[in-house]
């Protein structure tokens, strides 16, 4: 499926991320195997098998996994079945040291500012508790999964790739690089990267420490040129380093330190099948059965950065500004609830209920409410939503890539028109096909709307199969070879 | 006092401010006139006389205001005293317009989005109050404007030096350029520059509208590098247009435009009179009166960007962190209260009178309040208060300049330390003498202002003195001036 006939793959290949392929558990008796969460996961699951030596680094966090990990005296194992065997190292953390890591720093602090999504009128407040957190919590499994990380690049020579994964492991590179001189780094941010102010809001003690941390990186890689730009700027702003913004290259000593983008993208075929199947034809028949002449539809975890109160307020200027639309439009929101237990989460999915009740008292009548309103995951009813909307609307305060732009536009059958943030990774490869979202702006947003919905079906048509066709010919293993070319280039050339 | 024996005197300037220097009333059958407020047109008051030919465009606001406009056809006339007089030309603007200009769109929509004070997640909600407000209001204003400038600016020849103030007028310069093309533009943005990622909350009808109204000048002034820093990356970012960082310049067709720092300053002959008058005298005799060993002080305007709920949390740890220094020390707040009508303002000055509350109930005792909060505003007891601080708190979330700090430390007789954030444009130049407060870390503060207080004395005076010398060579007529000198450079070199 992938490179593994590339110049990389020569390379041994260590994968490091927080949550892992795979998680143990027991049924009684025996002990099965999970597969592990998020798409992430699942899109590095399908193109891992394809190198031809890799080790998987990720946390154990189940109590068979830990099992598991004493069984094998906390070295690495093979996992997974004949479709996807993996090779794994689980590193276990001690649980208070896994909350502060992952639960005060990681969440909310570092997303929250990624996503610009502090009221930093009066949010946050780093007490000693999120110093302690940075320290004890955050620092320490970087140092945990670095140890991990240094024995598995010595067990294959010194020389391995090291690809790490996103913003659980800000300060990981600088550890490995400082003991393993002859290893490549290369560091995948997944979310956005922000300019410098957003950064400011961490103290030189907990900003620098990340900086420092993701220099010891031969390549940081992003969805965005913008991130990239964000990031070498911040390197000259915030470490006084010297940079180079044609190249978006910084250096440190003797180093070039590269940033790139790479658009990460969805595995085609297998979306397209699942769109086939038979649990979403249910589904589609559902829908079609109560259907209106114009569909919007959302798919979304309730985070704020998916600025979903603002589209629905959107949504409400658009039927005060064209009552004729009244009965005619329903907006279908899938939302899956997310991070509840965190209170700025639980109080925006509060809202969201909210605005959305507000919204169906105004304009709702017997037969029709304006907004359909389902706050559950159920991933077929998803696919089957997308291959059936009119509009999509993705207007996310800022988003790294937004994953749901490129399925629904894959597997839409109505000539669905995209409805996109300019804040989103996607609108970078699909802004001229969709219609820009400004996602402070209610007003331009209604006004979007309503021209995506009167498009002529001709050009929804021209836009939804060029942004279609771009998915096929960008899909996730181009993404993945895209980077092991890179590193194959960088790893031969003299400069680093 | 300043330059007006320099070059760029040579040719007429035209000044122009949303508020001027003098405003007019009626005592009775008698007209009066009363000085304009704020501190940056006191500065310009003393600063505008030694130039050899000038006029002074402002609004004309108060009822008597329209009565003069009226009787001098609209024209320009001779106001201000014999100390001080000044060519005023005053625009009226109708009411209706001067709300949507000054209420909606310059405050609170810029000053937040320059401040990002934005609670991004659910603010601001741009709707078409505010798209209105900015083509009826803002961009209304801008136009009248630039025809009373323009008329000034061929009244005097045409090569005129025009010198705008701040963010009521981004339109302006553009607007002026184009009918004036022998004018020279100068244009001073008094609040910080911010990132692209705030000009985001903004749809590209007004932020492009911003930027390329502001390249209609020919030098864009701030107080710091960092703000001229983000103007250029902003036109890159932002319009595409090619630019120079190391020159801070930007490319516009056949024109370069040049972002420059000029940190303002304080008339300082005239502060220390202030601060060696009767009324100070009778203020600090009470303040003596009452001292504890440590005084800690902070004199600002009751808006959230001046982090002001932050800096008491700040002070609560520290009074956790240190039981002896119950009884001992003080937090004086001198508050003015600001933008009331504004429901941020309202929420956040209650919010404040809360947390004082808290505090003091908290830590208090029957002879000792920690925290001394006075909201009302009297310059005779803030400089009485600057005279006697041991620790003056600055933790803006970001600020300009922050003019209070050099007048504090210029004053100050007990060699008060500075604790001062490091998004201030004071900490560009101050900040080695300080003590460097990270605004949104409480922690840090409490630290901070303990390593403040048990500062040795001989540091601390060494920096004090430091300080106000440093003031004292760059005062406000060194500020001036030095915008005057790149004028002359900038009008007698080929290239602009």
């Amino acid at each position: 499926m992938t490179g593994g006939e590339g110049a990389a793959s020569d390379q041994p290949v260590v994968l490091v991320s927080h949550r892992g392929p795979v998680q143990f558990g027991r049924d009684g008796d025996e002990r099965i195997q999970e597969r592990g969460g998020g798409g992430l996961v699942t899109a590095l699951s399908g193109l891992i098998p394809d190198l031809d030596h890799a080790v998987w680094v990720c946390a154990g966090i189940t109590d068979e996994d830990k099992v598991v990990v004493a069984e094998n005296d906390g070295g690495s194992f093979d996992a997974g079945d004949s479709d996807s065997p993996v090779r794994l190292r689980m590193v276990v953390v001690d649980d208070e040291v896994h909350d502060q890591f992952y639960g005060i720093v990681a969440n909310p602090l570092l997303w929250f500012i990624q996503h610009q999504l502090w009221d930093t009128k009066v949010a946050p407040e780093l007490t000693r508790r999120e110093h302690d957190a940075f320290l004890d919590g955050y620092a320490e499994v970087n140092r945990s999964f670095a140890d991990a990380v240094v024995e598995e690049v010595e067990a294959c020579g010194g020389g391995a790739t090291v690809m790490v994964q996103d913003y659980h492991f800000y300060l990981l590179p600088e550890l490995v690089r400082s003991r393993c001189p002859e290893v490549f780094l290369h560091h995948f941010v997944h979310i956005p990267w922000p300019s410098s102010d957003a950064w400011r809001v961490l103290p030189p003690s907990m900003r620098e420490a990340i900086f420092t941390g993701m220099l010891g990186n031969d390549v940081v890689a992003f969805h965005t040129k913008r991130s990239a730009r964000n990031f070498v700027l911040g390197c000259q702003e915030l470490l006084g380093l010297p940079v180079d913004l044609g190249a978006t290259s910084v250096t440190v000593g003797d180093r070039t330190v590269v940033a790139r983008a790479y658009p990460i993208s969805i595995d085609t075929e297998d979306f397209e099948a699942r769109a086939a199947s038979a649990p979403v034809a249910e589904h589609r028949d559902a829908l079609e059965s109560t259907r209106r002449d114009h569909l919007l539809l959302r798919v979304d975890r309730t985070d704020p950065s998916k600025n979903i109160v603002r589209g629905f307020r959107a949504f409400d200027l658009l039927l005060r500004d064209h009552p004729e639309l009244h009965g005619q439009v329903q907006f279908l929101a899938l939302l899956q609830p997310s991070r509840q237990d965190v209170e700025e989460y639980a109080d925006y999915t509060a809202l969201i209920r909210r605005v959305v009740a507000d919204i169906n008292l105004e304009h709702g009548t017997a037969d029709w409410q304006p907004i359909d309103l389902r706050l559950e995951e159920d991933l077929d009813l998803a696919v089957a939503a997308y291959t059936l909307f009119d509009v999509l609307v993705v207007n996310a305060v800022v988003d790294g890539m937004n994953l749901v732009a490129k399925e629904a536009v894959l597997v839409n059958r109505r000539d669905g028109v995209l409805a996109l943030s300019e804040n989103t990774g996607a609108h970078e490869e699909l802004g001229e096909l969709a219609v820009t979202l400004y996602p402070f702006d209610l007003q331009q947003q209604a006004d979007a709307l309503h021209e995506a919905i009167t498009m002529p079906l001709d050009e929804r048509r021209r836009r939804r199969e060029a942004a279609a066709a771009h998915v096929r010919s960008h899909d996730v293993s181009a993404w993945f070879d895209a980077q092991l070319d890179d590193i194959a280039d960088l790893r031969g050339s003299p400069s680093t």
